[in-house]
Order: C-alpha cells, then structure tokens, then sequence
C-alpha cells in the first residue's frame, strides 16, 4: 500500500516523470500540450505514488474535469442481469480510474428525461464529457446536444450518431458472419430474436440479416424484436418454435436470451444442438457454462468500454478524433450449433 | 412517452398531487418535512407527467442532493465479472431512478485514495451522502469520514461500521447453515474458498465457519483466502483437491469462483456432486444455468442494493435511523450437492 496521498505532492510527481507542474496538471485536466506517451507517464507515476489532484488543486468554481456523464435508458433490473453494460461499465471505470476520474451514472426513463439530464450536466458544469449510448434512428439527442458544445463520445454506428466522434462495433458484418455459418451447416430456417425494434443497431442487425438471407437463398425466416430480458427471450423462443415452419436455427441479440433459449428448447423436448442451433451475442461467461455451452459471436466488452473512454478523453483534451471502429465480434463456435436436422456437414 | 419535461412545471405537479410546491421541493431535495406516503405520492405523479428538478430549479452554489458517491476498492475487470456488485448497483439505480438522482461511482486503489475522495466530494459539495462498503476491521474510514458530517449508509455488520447507520445481511447464520447442510448430508471434510482475509465480512464468515466445524465435531478443514475471481477460486479449488485430505463438499464466498470451482473438478475426473458437494454464494443466474445447477446461498442483491440507497435517503433527509438488517442469505438446494461419498442420507 503506498502512503498517505496527503503527503505526495504534485511537485513529486512533477519530478519523478521529469516534467513541470503545468504538464502534470494539464495531464490530470485533459487538456492538450502533453504527448499521449507523456501522459501515460504522468498517470503511471502518480499511481506509484499514490498522489490524486485534491480538491484545493482544483478551482471549486470552474467546471468538474474529473468527471463523466453516462446515462441508460435501460430498466434498473436488466442492468444487474445483462452481462453486456456491466462489463462495458467496468471498461470504461477501468481508464477513467487511471486517470483518477468518476462517473456519473444515471438511468432515465426516455430520451426527453435523458437530454434535459445531460443539459443540466453541462450548464451547472458537473461533467467534463457525456458517453452516449443507445442511438435511435434520426435520434432526437443529435440535434439537441450538439449545440451545447460538450464533449460527446456516441457509441453507435456513424450513421446514426449525427457529427458526434463515434465507437462502434460492425454489427452488419457480424451479423453476417452468423447466418453465413449456419447456413454452411445445412441450416435453410434461420430465426433471429433481437433487441428493441427502435435502438439502431438492431435496425441494421435485422437489414443485415434480412439481406443475407436472401443473398444466401435461405427460407425467409421471422426476426422477433424483444427488450433484451430472459422473459422476453424465452418468449420469443416459445413462439417461434411453435411456428409452423419452426426453425433449425436461432440467433439471438445477446447471451441472456440465448440461454433463456436454450431453457425453452429443452422444455419442448427438443435437443440442443441435434435439433436446435444457438447463436448468442456479446460472450460473457455465461456461454461458457451453459450445458452445452452457446456458440456466440464473441467480442471483448470491457475493452470496447475501456476505448470509449480513452477516446472521450482525447475529446475532452481537443484532440481531433474521428470515429473509431473496435474489432468486430467474431464467431466462437462452441457446443450450441451443429449440422441442421438430416443435413450433412457442407 | 411523456412530452417534453420543460412543458412540465413543478406547479402542474404539486396540482396534481395535491400538495404546495414546496412540498414536492422538499421531497426532490430528500429534506424532512413530508410523510414518506406524500413524497412517494410525489415521486409517482413526477414520473407519469415526466418532471425532473431541473438545474435553474436547484441554486449551483449549494450542494447536490440529487447525487449519491459510491467509491469501489475492487479491481474494474472483477466489476464486469461478479454478479454482485452488477446487481448491487442495478439495486441502488433503481432508487435513484425513481428520484431522479444520480449514482457517482469511482474505483480506488486503497481506503486512503477513498478517504482523500470523499474528503474532496463533500467539501466541494459534489454529493448528498455516501455509501461505503468492504469494510475492514479497525475500518480506518470511520475515524476519518465520521467528522464531516456526510451522510453516509454502512453497508456491513454493526461491529464493523463504527457510528454510521448499517445495512447488512447476517453472515454468519447464512455460513451456519451452510455447513449444517452439508454436515446434514454425511460430509466430515468441508472447506471454504473465501474472499479478501482483510474484509471484514470475510473474517465473519471464517469464525462462524470454524466454530460451525468445530461444534458439529467435523474435522477440521482448510478455509482458503481469494481475490473473489475466477482464476483464484479455480487455484484454490485445486490446492484443496490435490491435498492429501480431500474435502468432500467446499462452500464459496461468491458465484463466480463456486463456477470455476465445478470447471476445476470435472478437469481432474471428479464428478459433482457424486465426489464433492460445492455450495455457492449470492446466487446470480450464473447457479441456474451450469451443469450440474449449483446449490447456493441465495439472497436478492438487487433488493439489498435498493434498500441501501432508501436508508441513505433517510439519513440525508435528517430521519433518524438505526442499524437495518435484511433478509439471511438462505439456502438454494440444487444439482451440486449430495450426500457424501459412502455416507447414506442422513
């Protein structure tokens, strides 16, 4: 355990990275004039010594730096269940603790709730730059935030996310990747059960999947949209495989679905993966202990979170940055999908 | 969807709920004055006409009462893995969000980083309480934070939290139980995989553990100290079962570990729960999907989560309030525990 902070001093710091007190502080402030590599120095050596800007170093009057704004328009429930924005969360805490930074995190109820929220945040000058996440097509926190001049990270496609700097993951190319699989696997009904018909990235999930389909000369298949839960997921699975033309293949939009998925097959009476193929989507853990365990289209979360923050960084500091694309999820095939009922493997 | 919350004004939503203005300032400001009926009356009518305070409502100059400050000494990668701390904060948001508050959330390094933290939030007028949790033995933040006069919402045993009001759930009976079972079932060799030595929850456990042992006569067994993660609960479960006396059953102190621990028995050819019981601990959905299904203490965090932030609002809106014990973790019989081997149920 390194000592009392109290006792270290910026000049400490200042003289262990071998730089001035100014490049510390513009360091801790985000603000331009220190290299990346500088910065990273700085970062590490006060960690090593266990020194944070205190509050007397910071003018109580001026706007917090030290903070960033996050809010969800997600029920308060899905967030302890669904691995994927605790996971995001903990990526983005990851840099935003190196940095010696909080966040500010807030659910809201909808849009409007979550832009007046953001409006509050900046005017009475609690945040140094706002996350965005969730974009909707034509989403109204475009034309709203961007005149207030805050520093903005949209985590969304650029097609959606308007002249705000954008991270996102290739959902369209993932998607694809997945149908293309199954449909390797002798698979001719392909189902998918996604998440909200109206965030964005499921529009272009459904499109991409929708136009593989009939690329590839698959049965058109039904696309359920859902809230993301288990209920919903296990629902959705119920109703399709009711159908009459039940399908030999699901993908779903995350992994509590999938398995939830999995729970409704088994309850049918059907087997996992002899008669029913699974894709889930975002890889937590819980693919890997599932029995058998779900094939997913695999990406790291906490690292997509942990770039978003860097990013919004660069942001707040004035650092031109255009948008930046994380790796896209790939597929992991695991014990979750095999040959289609009476197909050979292609 | 509501309309625009700036059409709403805080007139529309005293009418409606049929008190002055000043009542529904009081309740969004968390200051004594109206009945908990009124002030959830308040909150109700709030949300359905979607009214939120708004910043030309609250003097900047003052403190924040619509933010709460949550510092975590936990490594970020363990946030996205463990179900607990997910659904714990999933527990408290939903509470806030119902009071249109704000959860401020920082990783820490050490207690001193969060002392000097705290220190920095409440004087610079950042937040209108705390929530501390993992508390230690001679927790060094009650002399330091007791003086300041923060609101503050112990999450921990009374003997641990010093003066602050204290939210726990009892340890030590849910551990009893544990072993009772297990003793119940014909095991004479049970071990534990446990968390950090230095919280003190952890030393409660490992006392009610021991004396449970030595009371029901078993023989004595290992208890191992861990990080909470699943590398470490796999290394623990492995230095157990190679040892010369190999437990027969093993209680965690969480869910992940308890997961890894099942991956570490079926990799050196030992079949649960035929050759060893294992309990696990907080019961996420994790227990409910492996293979065999795991046998837990379960407890409903979220609600742990949600009670912990009501009490802080008492205590910020001047309520008196005592210690606030919430319901034992109790135990969840499923597939991974068994009578032991060569013992008949008893």
């Amino acid at each position: 355990m390194s000592g009392s902070p109290e006792r270290v001093t910026i000049k400490d710091v200042a003289a262990r990275a071998g730089v001035s007190k100014g490049a510390v502080s513009l360091a801790f402030n985000h603000k331009p004039g220190v290299s990346e590599a500088t910065r990273e120095r700085i970062f590490a050596v006060a960690r090593e010594l266990g020194w944070t800007p205190s509050a007397t170093a910071r003018s109580l009057s001026s706007r917090r730096v030290d903070i960033i704004g996050l809010a969800l328009c997600r029920p308060a429930r899905l967030l302890g269940l669904e691995p994927f924005y605790m996971d995001f969360i903990s990526g983005i805490e990851s840099v935003l603790a190196e940095r010696s930074c909080s966040l500010l995190l807030r659910l809201v109820r909808d849009l409007d709730e979550e832009i007046a929220l953001y409006k509050e945040w900046w005017r009475g000058r609690m945040i140094a730059g706002a996350i965005l996440v969730d974009f909707r097509e034509d989403d109204p926190r475009v034309p709203s935030l961007q005149g207030l001049g805050m520093p903005v990270v949209a985590v969304g496609h650029p097609s959606l996310t308007g002249p705000f700097p954008a991270v996102w993951t290739d959902d369209a190319s993932a998607v694809t990747e997945a149908v293309r699989y199954l449909a390797a696997l002798g698979h001719r009904r392909i189902a998918r059960v996604g998440g909200p018909a109206d965030l964005g990235h499921s529009v272009i999930r459904a499109r991409a999947f929708a136009d593989t389909v009939r690329d590839l000369g698959l049965e058109e298949a039904p696309q359920v949209g859902t809230g993301f839960d288990e209920k919903e997921g296990a629902r959705a699975t119920r109703t399709l495989l009711l159908g009459a033309d039940r399908p030999t293949a699901i993908v779903y939009d995350n992994d509590i679905m999938a398995v939830a998925g999995a729970g409704v097959a088994a309850e049918m009476g059907l087997t996992v993966p002899d008669d029913l193929s699974l894709v889930a989507w975002d890889d937590s853990q819980l693919c890997r202990i599932t029995h058998p365990t779900l094939s997913a289209m695999s990406h790291d979360v906490h690292h997509f979170g942990a770039e978003v923050a860097r990013v919004l960084f660069d942001v707040v500091a004035g650092m031109h940055t255009g948008g930046h694309q994380v790796p896209t999820p790939s597929l992991i095939p695991r014990g979750s999908t095999a040959p289609a009922p009476g197909a050979g493997p292609s």
